[in-house]
This record gives C-alpha cells, structure tokens and sequence, in this order.
C-alpha cells in the first residue's frame, strides 16, 4: 500500500471560493456571514473536482491514499477575526470529510485549525475533537504564523500551545507544521514562507525540551524538511554547540519530514542523512508545482518516481510508502480496518 | 590560490564590544555615544584575536586569503537610530580595514552597512563610498531585514533598494546578503534567520525583473544558497509555473551561492544542480558552528575538506577557489597586484 502523507484539496468547486470570497466582502462591511459552504456544492461536482486530478494522478502513479487537508495556502488564518476563522475552518473541514465519505478507499482525513493571530491555540481544541472524534480525521495541519508571514505568535515550543498539544497527545494525532499564505511581501507563499517555516519550526524544536514535556508529542515538516536537511551537519554542529543531546534522540522520535522535494537529487539527499524512520512519502499533489520537468518528462511532483530510482531495501520501502505513516497516525490503522 | 569568500571578524578584540555595550546603554539614557572603537584597540590586541583564530585556521586548512567582513550577527541595524548604526558600522569597518592592513596577504575587506528600519537603503551608499574607494574594500553584506526578524522592509527587488544598487554597480561590487541577529522569538538567528533570509533572497529575485534593470548587479547568498539547491526542482518547477525564463538564464549571471554547508552530502548536492561558475567556496569560519563533526573527527566549518573529496577537474576547482571569486569580486584583481 502506497500512502501519500501530504495531499490538500487544491481542485475543490468553485462554490468553496465563492462562500470564502462573500465572507471577505463581508469582512469589509463588519458583517460576519453565516454562509454554509456545504449547501451549493453537490456530490457530483466533488467527484469531478477529483476524478481528474488527485484521482487520475493516484492511478497513473500508482498510489493509493492519500492523507488528504484542505488547501493549505487558502487557510489564511490572518483573514478577519476568530469567528471568521472558525466558519472557514469548519467548511473547508466539512468538504473534506465529504470527499473522504465518497472515497473511502482514496483519502482519510487530516484537518485545518480555526487558529487566528492573537488567539489561543486552546480555542483549536474543539475543532479537532469534532474532526477527529466525529469525522474521522486522523491529524491536523498547525500554521506556527497565524499572522501570514509577520511571525507574531509565541515559537511553537512556548507554553502558549501547550493546552493544544494537550489534546493532541489524548487523541493521540499527529501535526503537519504548514503555514498558509503570506500577506508580507518579502515571502512568496510557496517559494519562501512554506520552506522558511519548515526550518524554523525544526530550529525551535532543536532549541528546547518541548519532547520532554510531550514524549509523543508528533509533527510532520513537510516539504521535505524545508532547508534541514541539506543543512544537516549545520543543525548537528548547533546541536553540539548548543549542549543539546545528538538529534536522532533529540528530535526524531517526534519528528518526522514528508518527501515533498521536487527532484533526485534532493530525494537523494534525505535519505541519505535523515534515518528512514523518519521518513514518510508525500507529493503535495496537486500543490505548490505544477508543470512538467523539462529534463526528465514527468511531474516535478510526482515524488514516488524519484524514490523508486533509488536502491531501497524492501524494509525501507515499506517504511517510508506505508509504516511510517502508520506510526506516525495510529489512527489510520482503524480507518483502514473498515 | 585559495579564496574564502566568507569569512568574519567573529574574533575582534573585546574593546569593540565594550564599544558598542556603551553605545546600547547610551541609548538607554536617550544618548547618542561617540566613542571611537578605534582608540582602545592595539595592533598587537587585533593579531592576538586573528593568530590563535582565523589565521591558524588559514595555515591549517591550507586556504590563502578571506574575503572579510565584521560580525554579521553583531551588525544588529535593528538597534538604535540611523546614527546608532551608522557609528558602529564605521567602527566595525574600521576595524576591518586595520586587519587588512596588517595582513594584507590573508584578508580582504567587505563592509557592513549603516542600515536602519525604515530608513532608505540611499543612505548606505555613503559609507559604501568610504569603504572602497577609500578603505579598499571590495563588497559588502546587504540586510534584507534590517528590523532583525519582524521582516518589515520592502523585498529587495523593489525600486526602494535601487539607489543602493546603483551604487553597486557604479563601483562594480557585489553584496553578500546577510542578515544579522534576530530580536524575534520565533528565528534562531544562525539556525533558521540565515538560511530563510537565503532562501527568501532567491525568491524575490525570482519573481522579479531586477536584473533586467541591473544587468552586472552581483548577488552571493550565502549559506550554500539556504535552501535553495536543496529544492532546486521546486525552484525551477515555480519558474516554469510563473512563466519566468529558466533559471541558469533569469538568475545564475547575477546570483552566486557560497559552500557554506557542513557536511559532505550537503557539498556533493550543491555540486550537482548549480553551475560550477555560480559557486564560490566559503567557510564562514569563524562562525556560526564552532565544533568538531564526532563522524569525521574534524571541524564541521572545514567546507574545503568536502570540496577535496569530491572528484572535481581542476578547472572546476580553480573556479570555485578563486576564478568565480574574481568574476564576482572585480576589485579583488587590483587588491592582489599589490
């Protein structure tokens, strides 16, 4: 079985944008509106929103699940208030667990959070008992900069997330460390911000005890880990220079890096210093690249390619397409039970 | 001839920082302190701080000559006043210029800016000026967030660092792009500041059409390029997807990445999807990792080591150990007939 860790619902109708697009103009009018984005979107217009992309790019590369969140540059946290954050939240969730009713078999569930700049990270805890709990979501995706790029929030290890973290560790869910869009110029959403996030998150992981506190505590960085680890002997060195323990005890029984690196020789690159345990196979598709790589034919996305050139073990095969992915959602075991 | 292109005066004697604690305090009192760093420093004070640092390191790891600059995480523009900044900066460069002058064999001059949040890149261009044509300098470290981490300047291809970059290309250097510290939480300043400046420097030039209107302006960004080759499918994949021209065409005759990565497969990665002319060889010693790497049993900042145990031609090495700094650095030509 070949599980993608790291999908978001880039396709979906056109409906979602609308009901996002009247609750900004809401905004301006110091309206907060109730729309429900479920009520105009039907369940053919969700199939074809999917059935010739993710869909057609599952069959035609060969995998089968894809761990499956709203679109994540839309997510835009620093939008309007908190209640504006939550409705958006609870639509874009509501249209994923949708498609994960229509296709059982293709996608399980991870959700956004209705976070926004100033809030506490504790006001997310509903929302993810509800995904989890009664939608069947098996983790979340957390933006550490609700802000949009201005950085205003606490550093993910302060004690401000920790009643968040709270509750991760009783469901027992992992999270995906992924901003959303930028509103500051100098960071280009996915060229820069998504990428920047990633090692920062990394950074402040290094810096302190929050696996201490949280011994199961457990976050994907995606995008390959952002800069870490072609900077790998750097973060050993700061490690080391710093007085923390060696990372693989320090950091990689929470952390894990998806392989959402767009050529070989960057998927070659982390497994060749990040211990495949901590590795866990994931496209973005259909994300942040879109086109075709002049140089090879195929998808710059189309990540299982690139892994499938290299000499893997079956054992390691399997770790990265399929058991990591188990151990790092234990919940997917009961949702591919049924 | 071996040319570190990154090197800084990590090591200064510590009247500077007596200099500049007094200037902090200073402003404290709402006072603008004029000391002059210069006065408290001996000559003998200012060879102790490089024999036992990077001159020992120069004859150890058999490099010739270090391109120079003062403490980039000291440069700190976020403190203070234009004036506050402007007087430390001269101090520093000062500094600089007295290392040159008394082992004008082992390192050239590349000078920080007085630069200041919210005040216009124009009013570096003084200090510039003062640095070349007067100090001999042949470049400078340009701070893409002079705010130290709030990142509230505009990107650097926008008309307001133009008459900056006039300036550069008027006296034909290049700049390093450097941040300094961070006075935000969220960014360790040498584990995640750096590389996201890097990588966010990358961007910005790539979604602009800054060197069409600056055809022979020269950028370096350090750090191996952040995560740039890390994620070069991305990179060229966004390209493609914003239908700019391919990269080697639309960036590689203006930018250049240093081989400030700290381990082997990090250099073999960098070596393999950048141009041999686009890449300098760099150390940043003494710097930002300080330890010895327990895997090889030497320095983790040790980069030529890496470049040695690549099978490189000896064109390709004569242009990443001294051609391209060359190209890069025009005024290093005059510096080395004397």
């Amino acid at each position: 079985m070949i599980i993608d860790c790291h999908g978001h619902y880039t396709t979906a109708p056109a409906a979602l944008q609308s009901f996002r697009d009247a609750q900004i103009a809401g905004l301006k009018q110091q309206l907060d509106v109730s729309l429900d984005a479920r009520a105009p979107i039907s369940d053919d217009q969700i199939r074809e929103s999917l059935e010739g992309a993710q869909l057609k790019l599952q069959r035609t590369r060969g995998t089968d699940l894809t761990i499956f969140s709203p679109r994540a540059s839309a997510m835009a946290h620093h939008i309007g208030s908190e209640i504006t954050s939550r409705r958006w939240t609870e639509a874009c969730n509501d249209l994923i667990h949708r498609v994960v009713d229509l296709y059982p078999a293709n996608f399980v569930g991870v959700c956004q959070l209705p976070q926004s700049p100033g809030v506490a990270p504790g006001h997310s805890v509903a929302e993810l008992e509800r995904c989890v709990q009664q939608l069947g979501f098996i983790g979340c995706n957390l933006n550490p900069d609700p802000s949009g790029g201005h950085w205003t929030a606490p550093p993910l290890t302060d004690r401000y997330w920790y009643p968040f973290y709270e509750k991760m560790v009783e469901l027992d869910v992992p999270a995906m460390v992924h901003v959303s869009s930028s509103c500051n110029p100098n960071f280009h959403a996915t060229g820069a911000h998504y990428i920047n996030a990633d090692t920062t998150a990394f950074m402040q992981f290094l810096t302190s005890d929050l696996f201490k506190d949280f011994p199961t505590l457990r976050f994907i960085i995606p995008h390959g880990g952002g800069a870490v680890p072609y900077h790998w002997g750097r973060y050993r060195g700061l490690a080391q220079d710093l007085k923390r323990p060696p990372l693989t005890e320090h950091l990689l029984k929470n952390v894990f890096f998806d392989t959402c690196v767009y050529h070989l020789p960057g998927i070659e690159l982390l497994l060749k210093v990040i211990p495949v345990d901590n590795i866990l196979f994931g496209s973005e598709m259909v994300g942040a690249v879109r086109g075709i790589d002049p140089e090879t034919g195929f998808y710059f996305d189309d990540t299982k390619r690139y892994l499938d050139a290299l000499p893997l073990t079956a054992e390691d095969r399997y770790k990265i397409f399929e058991g990591n992915a188990r151990n790092v959602f234990p919940r997917l075991a009961n949702r591919l039970k049924r």
